[in-house]
């Protein structure tokens, strides 16, 4: 009990006191006291040891990346992050895991402002399940489900890597020396979109965040906003590491289908496409066009102008969600 | 993957639709719309096989503590639940288990017009994590830090069957046939005091709930109100059934170290006695008056009005909270 309690210490030693949280970690509950005009987004978000990430990631990165995941789809709905919840199931306490899992926790807390408000810590499997909330004007929230035929596709950053880190530990590639590290990091320490997601509301006809791959994911915002879309695989975003390790055809389907990016899709009408390139310009994002929505009921992909039938699991997945 | 999109399915099912509930499931994030001058009381709570139910308990048992632990929170902070966050782990997909468990989650959310508004399911050893959040109008919480030298400690319901209930499934006790079902309705489907929380508004100067046993709880309550408080045993509200079972002496320890009550536990100026007993009689709860909080810092109990040492584990455990 007397270690359970420590645990409580270490979250309550976080350096971000938000003035709208009335009272924090300790009580029954946390009070919060939101911003008038201000709609509130909620996700929840449970990583398993062994299911969304290998038994042997870092105490640090597993930290980072069970909030960057929740906050990635703060970000996908154009979200200010503001408050956290923990909760962390554990086969023991051991101090030294925890101190490295809340480096990681706080550093993404302290870049974005974001206070833990509280949690629970059980004994268990490891397992984490963050529940994360932030700030959007009313009616300002994107979704999933507002692309309309003729809108532009977008993607921030660039696609695959993390799949490709993920195939290097199961020993399925050989990634370079000079790449490892780069492409690990994409994996393990995934960035949330936060201000390329903000910098959409006004703009974007819909957004999702991708977790699960391009196909899954555009599959997901498709069949919301009730459209098709053609990819354009010459246009992926796809880094020099992804494609040396395994060819541009290879490259194009774990761009399509890896999952664990942590990137934003969204769409965008014509007549946003400047201003949306501006506003993202400005939050030093980088972002790629690459295809564009249509009245089909599925996702095609073509390659020097010229149709190509991509056979990946997750296609199944998609045609699975139409029903 | 199908499966898992069949159990999103049965969570989308559920009656409750409330007007601030802009956007609920099916999208990266829910929206809400809090109501003017309400603060947002939130609490996250895990439950663990093996660890917080037995591995037999049934499905829709665990649906509803998972719900009536945390709601159970919000009680203790007088707030009205609004939302819920449900993330399941769980061996594998069985949807008669699931369809049992939403049962116990949906009775409770129609009680008490509270919408599940998110959650995440995934695969792994079972577990459930919810996060409760409710609405309290600004500055009228309660906590667990104000309670006086004077002030009167009260009890809701009686105490101690939940405990008795999990000795008779491992076999340390016998309860006669004829205790057995309520016994184990109080394990199994404890009721969160929600209206007796919001009628403590502006009445009790501290509450908090039963969640680890009177000594534990009682004991963060005067550790977050610097004080100590003496416990009249002759006036615990121990059910028949707890009597009949261990006896007297046996009865008192475990109503005052036995977990899982879920009852609220309150401090009241002697100003407010007379006008808290009215408003709880209008919300049908009982409630008990079970000892009186003082200047001490420590935890005593009397019998007859002559002090009694009790030896709990839980008196250590609130002494390493003394630090």
């Amino acid at each position: 009990m007397k270690e359970f309690e420590l645990i409580r210490h270490f979250f309550s030693e976080q350096v971000i006191k938000r003035k709208d949280v009335v009272l924090g970690i300790g009580d029954d509950c946390a009070i919060v006291s939101p911003a008038e005009r201000q709609n509130i987004a909620i996700t929840t978000d449970t990583l398993v040891a062994g299911v969304h990430f290998p038994h042997d990631t870092s105490a640090r990165a597993i930290g980072h990346k069970s909030i960057a995941v929740n906050l990635s789809d703060l970000a996908a709905m154009g979200a200010e992050p503001s408050w956290l919840s923990l909760a962390i199931t554990m086969p023991e306490v051991d101090l030294k895991w925890i101190e490295e899992f809340c480096l990681g926790v706080f550093e993404l807390c302290e870049y974005y402002n974001v206070q833990l408000i509280g949690g629970d810590t059980t004994q268990g499997p490891l397992s984490i399940t963050v529940t994360a909330q932030g700030l959007v004007p009313i009616n300002k929230h994107l979704t999933r489900s507002g692309a309309k035929a003729g809108d532009w596709i977008y993607v921030t950053g660039e696609v695959g890597d993390a799949a490709l880190a993920l195939k290097h530990i199961l020993h399925q590639v050989n990634v370079a020396p000079e790449y490892r590290e780069s492409v690990q990091r994409s994996l393990d320490f995934p960035t949330p979109r936060i201000l390329a997601g903000q910098a959409l509301r006004g703009y974007a006809s819909a957004a999702i965040d991708l977790s699960d791959g391009i196909i899954s994911d555009l599959g997901h915002l498709c069949t919301a906003s009730q459209v098709g879309a053609n990819i354009i695989l010459d246009h992926l975003p796809i880094s020099q590491a992804l494609r040396a390790t395994v060819g541009m055809e290879k490259a194009f389907e774990m761009a399509l289908t890896g999952g664990d990016d942590y990137e934003l899709l969204f769409t965008v009408s014509e007549d946003n496409k400047v201003g949306i390139e501006t506003a993202l310009a400005n939050t030093s994002n980088t972002i790629t066009c690459i295809g564009q929505i249509n009245r089909s009921e599925k996702i095609t992909t073509t390659l020097n102008r010229k149709a190509v039938a991509l056979k990946t699991k997750s296609f199944e997945h998609f045609s699975s969600n139409k029903e």
